[in-house]
């Protein structure tokens, strides 16, 4: 499997690429087409996309490091409630109606609306992993999925979630060998999950090398808790658990909105990531003075997601990049923070990094997740700066063609099995959200 | 000129939507066809739009309060650099290259763009007037616009800006019929322009019965400057002018974002407009706290506007709905606040209530600009609320058709001359932007 794409236009200047298999073997003003495809037995495989005519740029695909993909179902469902309103009247007597099914096609929608903005890696938090897992698989875009952990401090519930996740794990080891799906521990917060159990989680991770994805400081609320109960912070916490030591870079805190310098510095300290979800906290009221720039030069590997779309409402990370470059300007009166490129490096390398995937830049060697935008578009006119224009400017739409791990997933923005997607997450969101 | 739109959602319920002329003459289940269209001798002048298949839904469309329209052209332009740097080196060296043929191609882009992401008002101010009207009226859009007034606190300018606004207003009485563009008076700032002159131009728009629009209280040093300067803020200044009490209704103050509780109730008492322009100021660092709930409880008629691509960096009014709704909920930390229907409310019916418009509302009476969305569109599946997914969840490339005044100005997402439009805008931006 090969694809050339032919005069294209990188960092301003037009080029070829060359894609060998899932790794980005060439680019070159120069670069000739393979003839007959890369490898004599492959002459068919050669997929030829060309840039030029009204212009195409190439850009890295993006990763939405924190999302309840199945969630997409529950999209404008009991918005501008109060949160608990929504919880306990709209989302968790639903949830309740959950199934295989439902989760399926809840997560197929959500990986064709990611296909369709963008993104080529998630790293999700819910539910029935083994159909999100076939979901991802039978899209072609590759995700984090994560084994959701909840014992709420009662120790029989901790047992069999013990059992649960020791049982899940041992199937991945005989059933995956899917490349595209990493097993992740997802423990949903510290104030559902029991301080015992959020640290044997953590052995359990390490023990087999898988990060560890949890909801860390999204509302002042449960810091205040924390306070009350622990005395202390958080992050403090989870630090004196050793949770942070032992997981180190593949600990990712899911929003980690309010913290101190003090839970900054430890973040900084275990080269931990964090997760910033600026379109969800605005939504709920959560807060928006998320300190990027501390969190950066501290040393965290600062990522961008979208959350589920319960309350995001869409899984656009070109919109949540804009949103959160805008946001920091905004809140710190300063417009030359997060500049369109730092933008794009929070909401794109900075989650492959996470995930350990060569990806999130075209060059030389990197594995091919990539996308082409048209830049016909009217958010690109005049193009008087492709990377801001692209930031500030365009919506999703703009983007054509979206490759991941070498194999293109859309093309002149179709994608396969869209109308039946559309159908059947239509037929399993009635089933949801009947009462 | 008729318009049959067929078996559309409206509110929830399926209906068909007759339009006449200018007007919304029928809304109902059983509303028949024309059979021959409206008048028997216009028998062909009748288009049928189907609402059906994959299911459309009708709105009203966007009214666009704060642009300058024609700087579509510098969109992505000296991005991310402080402000000051910014408009000494980046914007006004190039607008001295500013002429009548880039202001018509931006303002043509500007329209492209709006009609495309489903405006059909904007309040404009910018330079070279004539131009910028013909754009509208070749457009099919509307617009009130702008006369831009600058004395800089000189005697002799001043004099200059009263004969160049009269003359203007003069030629405007024998040359424009178009009912589609509405003259208006658009002092720059407090800071830019004198306190004499800021009284005449509003003597001037009073007996003429014109809108008066002006930048205010946009960022917090202006403010303190003018504290410095008058020993007042500045919406207390402009009432001590009469200002307030001279053009009532007729005032509209972009950003107005820095207020305290006395300019509010000044704001209100004088059944002022004000206009949110959420991107840019976010964009810019001038601020985000701005001050919806406190103004609407006053009696402000609150609208919203991009601003211009300069600062926004583009004109879609269903993005800058979604910023505002989620920014008010974020900084005053209320999921409940400025739910979707009142953020509709302000970024049209208020719009086009300040324009004297009887649109921004789907009923039979209405002045017909209105438009409808693709419900197939990702943003919309599953559909659980329609105006929810709307503003939070989808983005303007849902708008298919866009009906201004009884026109369709976008039908299937073809505009009229869009290819003539962006070849000419490209042009026309080189020439802008030379040094």
């Amino acid at each position: 499997m090969a694809i050339f794409i032919k005069d294209v236009l990188l960092n301003g200047e037009t080029t070829s690429i060359l894609i060998e298999n899932d790794t980005i073997t060439g680019i070159g003003k120069n670069l000739s087409m393979p003839v007959s495809g890369v490898s004599p037995n492959k002459k068919d495989n050669l997929t030829v996309i060309d840039g030029k005519g009204k212009g195409k740029a190439v850009l890295p695909t993006f990763a939405n490091m924190h999302t309840h993909a199945a969630m997409t179902l529950f999209r404008g469902y009991g918005d501008d409630h109060p949160l608990e309103e929504w919880l306990n009247e709209w989302i968790w007597p639903a949830e309740r109606n959950l199934d295989e099914d439902i989760i399926y096609w809840g997560t197929r929608l959500a990986c064709l609306e990611m296909i369709k903005s963008g993104t080529t890696l998630f790293n999700d938090m819910y539910f029935f992993t083994d159909a999100a897992s076939r979901a991802v698989a039978d899209s072609g875009i590759r995700a984090m999925i994560g084994f959701t952990g909840f014992d709420f401090f009662n120790p029989e519930t901790a047992e069999k979630m013990k059992k649960d996740i020791s049982e899940w794990y041992n199937n991945l080891g005989h059933s995956s060998t899917q490349s595209s799906i990493i097993p992740v521990v997802a423990p949903h917060a510290p104030y559902t999950v029991s301080g015992d159990t959020l640290v044997w989680l953590a052995d359990f991770a390490a023990e087999r090398n898988l990060h560890y994805h949890i909801h860390m400081s999204e509302t002042e609320s449960e810091v205040a808790n924390s306070m009350k109960q622990y005395g202390m912070r958080p992050y403090t916490r989870l630090a004196k658990l050793g949770i942070l030591d032992k997981m180190s870079s593949r600990f990712i805190g899911a929003h980690s909105l309010h913290l101190e310098e003090e839970e900054i510095k430890l973040l900084g300290d275990h080269h931990a990531s964090v997760v910033h979800n600026p379109n969800s906290n605005l939504k709920l009221g959560s807060g928006y003075k998320f300190m990027y720039q501390e969190l950066r030069d501290a040393g965290v590997n600062v990522t961008l997601g979208t959350d589920g779309c319960s309350s995001s409402n869409n899984l656009d990370m070109l919109e949540a990049t804009k949103t959160m470059a805008l946001l920091q300007k905004g809140w710190r009166g300063d417009p030359t923070t997060m500049p369109a490129k730092e933008a794009l490096k929070v909401a794109s390398l900075n989650g492959f990094r996470f995930a350990g995937i060569n990806a999130g830049k075209v060059e030389a060697g990197a594995v091919a997740d990539l996308l082409l935008i048209d830049l016909d578009n009217i958010g690109f006119i005049p193009n008087n700066d492709t990377l801001s224009n692209y930031i500030y400017s365009s919506h999703s739409e703009a983007i054509v063609t979206v490759i991941c791990n070498g194999q293109p997933l859309m093309q002149n923005r179709q994608v396969e099995d869209e109308d039946l997607i559309k159908r059947e997450a239509r037929r399993v969101a009635k089933k949801l959200l009947q009462k």
